[in-house]
């Protein structure tokens, strides 16, 4: 390959990985690296792949059609499945590797024996309903890549069903490995059809946003059949995971009472609202079991809410917090009894030192079963930059074992995000996720970090942008400094100025001990006497222009 | 105080506490409380006091004039010391509390014998150079706040001297503790002595850039006595500490030479530079003794340089970088012999589960001299928002017992940060010294969370803006979605609008309990039955109208 007659080929590419069937097709991201000038260059890959959530709006061939929407790439594959269970915890069990789990094993760079085995122990769920066949199946459990989730929806007071969408596509070009829609007021339905049937991610909802409209936002009126409706109509249309609260026990409630901020979930608010007003047990406590069997017809996974938890960090880690994750722990087992795919959901508001114990207490008390926390916020002094305050605690949490991180934006505690704040959200979180990948060990995961230092040490400044989690703004940064295109190829950055570039006089040593044909080792062992001397002689001009 | 008939007196105010003498005057910034409406607001201050770095920039009564410089506060305490060691160090270790120990203590809420002990005993350093009276004390040690500095400072391709200044002043109003001047090219003594003269906090630089001025940048043709000159020229000007690269042996640079990024640190390029060319020790090393002559008459404070840091997480925490952690302790006792004050540098880019090893071997090598850090960046993905990845590294290496923090800007490794990139780099990084305060359990840090958390949960509005980091960002992005007037007094937000509100469904829980005169505990004790039939029978309208 000759780099200088390919200037006009993207160097950033969609590619699909095939499958053991035609059918199975895995979506990457290759970056295509440059042929490093003035190095040895020795173990530079040609390329590197990257997982790509972005859907078929970043292949070139795709039509797009919003009215449409995707094509259904899973629809051959959830053919024929039920009646009865048809969930992936259901055939994991029976020691069946489904479609889904094979192409899960190529995105994740495992076997498909390894997918069904943490998906049949319940350390991991694929939240893909046989109804949402647009979506390009993934995995969420602390043995694979840690995943974002960015939340989207209309509220009462703003934003309309295209600009939903619009969110959609965008945080998943960014990243988003997952949407929620939590749309409330008019429309609800209509805007998760079109997100849903233009998602190639999977889609969860919060169902009793949905109850609430019917009952003209009463709580206290709300009722189990107006509930299990809603499941059946949003199971129908596709949605992946719901979250439903059915751990805010009505002997929970009072436990909030001397809070600094009582209850902050709007689920947890609706549901301790009823549970007060009814003084009954929460009811979907009480129909768990019949929400097991919606959910395993459908393989919808649940996300088991956290209605109790912390608004603040003086809330952290309370009694209620933890009573509620008890519940969720034994709602866990009787999901798994009925093959149901089930996911934790965690705080909120959480100062470092309390974080660790949270995962701990999890993983205890509901049994492995993957977590998945919003944030949490490390301090509260920050309006307008929690995506900041809670990255710090998703890439702690992340590391110490959740499996999926809620992204939070600027906007959090404020206003609604529009498209800039999605975006400012999901790149903190792709950040908090990676960061934790790192610091797990995960195989994989410092590649991408190794390739894009390397580009960096060796002034591939192309490929440094081309690698970055956002190539845009890394370019543009670098343009508003060094705006002429020769600084794309100059051995010197805008930082220091061609003089004192420390990574330049290391590549100055470098080549020095190359040209002595010396390797670095022998020189180390030789001393360094002789190298000094000719290094004098030779002179020792630094900046060589290119 | 009625809070409507305030409306035009500011709410966040200039103040200064006076200690013993007249003359300390410590600046804080307190934020008035408005009278919670609608809550039995039990508990709630009238105002909260919080730690000031902004200078008289921020005191209406204040002439501001850049030409004259800020009023030299500290001079009748220097007046009279010396000759001689004129330590802070020196001074506590016989047993003197000295102005700036006192001023010190009231800004940190601590007694002025706990700031002699820790500063007699080298856990904490009061940069406060005799000849930059402008300054206003701070002390920097980990059983204080977690302060956090900003670099600025022109390179030989952008910006000016005025640039510069409002730079400075532009980081402080935002929290800056420090500020680096790192200005390289031409009029480094002109800028300096500007950032001086108008800088209320202590100001750090890194001599070996102006140094190296001197010999048109060849770094083997520097010599002792031209680095040496330059010491005593700033040290005169009045900086404040110095980054001394006095641990980047001869005998060292060679096992940076299989690493995946080398040298990344300017100063620690040019001395391994030096020491090839020369073949000798690096002469900061050799000439240690006269450098803490100079640094105790003045009382500059070292900051001991990690030239051989790591530039990539795949180089953290290497041979390189521990061996040159030995000699910096090492060095640390000799200084200390001489009264001098020393923090050491650290890394730089560190992933998540290297981090805590690396505090734990600074504070083994290095006796507990005070550790201050640059990030560390938690990854290498995303160039861009290396503010993001480092602020990750800075909260929890400020959780393990780092003293100080360097702010990183989204500018990082592409270019040159302009005012926005300070403050982001600054918010940031104050947010990450929060949070470490936090975890560390810093007394008084979880006051501030509390107030903003409880404003929020009250909805003081107003309130919580004030308390904010960035109380015109935190405002200006409430009024994107609810620009009226009104809704900063409304008892909803945009997030959920007015039905779905629970913060507001949790106060008509608590409204409730104590319109039955009850007290919370009583009401869990006696079971919830009562409670439930009368929250009925009441009707449960959740949003009235204010």
């Amino acid at each position: 390959m000759d780099a200088d007659g390919e200037k006009s080929k993207a160097k950033i590419r969609k590619i699909y990985v095939t499958g053991s069937k035609a059918d199975i097709r895995v979506p990457m991201k290759e970056v295509e690296l440059s042929r490093p000038k003035g190095s040895n260059g020795n173990g530079t890959p040609a390329s590197v792949r990257l997982y790509d959530t972005s859907g078929p709006y970043t292949d070139p061939a795709a039509v797009i059609d919003y009215s449409k929407g995707l094509p259904p790439i899973r629809r051959p594959w959830t053919t024929g499945r039920g009646p009865g269970p048809v969930t992936q915890m259901h055939y994991a069990r029976a020691g069946i590797v489904t479609p889904e789990m094979e192409f899960i094993a190529i995105r994740e760079g495992c076997t498909p024996e390894f997918v069904r085995e943490e998906v049949a122990r319940g350390r991991a769920i694929i939240p893909a309903n046989i109804h949402h066949p647009e979506s390009e199946p993934m995995i969420i459990g602390r043995n694979f890549l840690v995943k974002i989730n960015a939340n989207i929806g209309n509220s009462a007071v703003a934003s309309s069903v295209e600009e939903e969408v619009e969110k959609m596509t965008w945080a998943i070009r960014w990243g988003a490995d997952t949407v929620m829609d939590l749309s409330t007021g008019k429309n609800i339905h209509e805007t998760r059809e079109w997100i849903i049937r233009n998602s190639p991610v999977p889609v969860g909802t919060v169902p009793i946003y949905q109850a609430l409209e019917k009952t003209g936002g009463k709580a206290e009126d709300l009722t189990w059949e107006m509930y299990r409706d809603t499941l059946v109509e949003q199971a129908e249309q596709g949605v992946d995971y719901f979250t439903i609260h059915a751990g805010v026990l009505l002997r929970y409630v009072p436990l909030t009472a001397r809070r600094k901020t009582g209850i902050v979930s709007r689920g947890g608010s609706i549901l301790a609202k009823w549970c007060l007003a009814h003084h009954e047990e929460n009811f979907l406590y009480a129909h768990f079991g019949e929400i097991c069997e919606i959910m395993k017809a459908y393989d919808v996974s649940f996300s088991l809410g956290d209605g109790l938890r912390p608004g603040s960090v003086a809330d952290a880690n309370d009694a209620a917090q933890f009573a509620e994750l008890e519940t969720l722990g034994e709602l866990t087992r009787l999901a798994w009894d009925q093959d149901c795919q089930v996911m934790i959901e965690g705080p909120g508001h959480v100062p470092m030192h309390l974080i660790k114990v949270n995962v701990e207490k999890q993983m205890a008390l509901c049994h492995e079963a993957p977590f998945y926390t919003l944030g949490p916020l490390t301090t509260d002094i920050a309006p307008g930059y929690d995506h900041i305050t809670s990255a710090i605690g998703a890439a702690m949490i992340g590391w110490y074992g959740t499996a999926m991180l809620c992204y939070v934006t600027p906007k959090e505690h404020l206003g609604l995000p529009d498209k800039e704040d999605v975006k400012a959200g999901v790149i903190a979180y792709k950040i908090a996720a990676h960061a934790a990948d790192l610091a797990k060990g995960h195989p994989g995961a410092k590649a991408w970090d190794d390739a894009l230092s390397e580009a960096r040490f060796e002034f591939r400044w192309e490929d440094q942008f081309n690698l970055s989690l956002d190539p845009d703004t890394a370019k543009s940064f670098h343009d508003e400094t060094l705006p002429q295109d020769g600084a794309k190829l100059a051995h010197f950055c805008s930082m220091c100025g061609p003089q004192f570039c420390s990574m330049e006089i290391t590549n100055t040593v470098r080549d020095y001990a190359a040209k002595l044909q010396m390797d670095d080792q022998a020189a180390i062992q030789r001393g360094m006497s002789d190298k000094s001397e000719e290094f004098r002689r030779q002179g020792s001009e630094l900046y060589v222009k290119t």
